[in-house]
């Protein structure tokens, strides 16, 4: 399957591999300090973000796609979560630190299960975890995205990806999708930090 | 309009009145401390929980409803958010220590922006914003709903009202609809706290 979609644009190149891993592991909450930024292996892969959960969300969608036709291969919602020091200096300056990493989670979506009877909920099944990072000495332009396979540290994604391309032509900020991400959309408005570029 | 719907159960007298509002105000989150728990007005209305965006984000819905029949009059998402303190709780014990407060947001969804071709994303239009709050001390039972309408305090929905019953008739946790919140299902099953009435 390959997905063409997201809150921020998933390369297909990301997720052409199978992806479907267990649910996030947060049992760790109360006991492990929370990582402010992203870390690396020696060999340059992403260390995979354990308590993204417990990051700030910043929105949901559902079978989002930036393709005409063709419908998903299976219904699906889009979480993205900032991790809060990047999330903090968005709400005070309205762009991203440096050092700022947004975890995008796709999740199976179901209209079945207890009492429910219409619309769709969120299941168990992730199946797919990206990593959109910024790293001005690491990355040229600044930002890597990194596709995670399970929780083994992710390789990043070529830049000759078309998500690169796309999220340099379309995001409202920085490279960022934050024309998806409404609470922060108004932030960004408003302190006008908005590309020259994007259009509602 | 009325809703029957929402990741926990709307009442649809909490949602009868004019309930559209700007989008939530951020702009504290590097100012203010974080309020662990309700507060309550002399005359236990609710204050509104300012900073509920930064709080652990639950899941999200979209156009559920628990009856049959009839469309929503507007499709729209619900994200649901639980107080940190609470959260790391529930991590730790598989259910809500007293005073919780959760909440349930609904914001408009729509298909229409950016370069968006499928599927829906969230609007800056948030058209109801509930508390459920754990308070052993001041609600018989341990919980109530509350209904903001804008940011004014909330007056608790009546004991009466059918949300008080379907969430002690179907909820996975402590009158709690854990069933939809797919990373604390996973805890409260390891941990054997779900009802003995839940049927999955």
């Amino acid at each position: 399957m390959k997905r063409h979609l997201a809150l921020f644009a998933t390369c297909s190149l990301g997720l052409s591999g199978p992806a479907t891993q267990a649910d996030t592991p947060v049992s760790g909450a109360t006991t492990k300090a929370q990582t402010a930024g992203p870390v690396y292996t020696a060999q340059g892969r992403l260390i995979w973000p354990e308590r993204y959960r417990e990051w700030i969300f910043l929105s949901s969608g559902i079978d989002m796609s930036y393709r005409d036709g063709g419908a998903m291969a299976r219904s699906a919602f889009d979480n993205v979560f900032a991790e809060p020091t990047a999330y903090r200096e968005f709400v005070r300056t309205g762009t991203w630190p440096d050092r700022t990493a947004l975890v995008l989670e796709v999740r199976g979506a179901t209209g079945t299960g207890s009492i429910n009877k219409q619309g769709k909920f969120q299941t168990g099944n992730v199946t797919a975890v990206e990593v959109h990072v910024k790293d001005t000495k690491r990355f040229p332009g600044g930002w890597a995205f990194f596709a995670f396979q399970g929780t083994a540290p992710a390789q990043q994604i070529p830049k000759s990806a078309d998500c690169y391309s796309c999220h340099q032509q379309h995001a409202a900020v920085d490279t960022t999708f934050v024309q998806f991400y409404p609470t922060l959309l108004g932030i960004a408005t408003q302190k006008g930090t908005l590309s020259p570029a994007y259009q509602p």
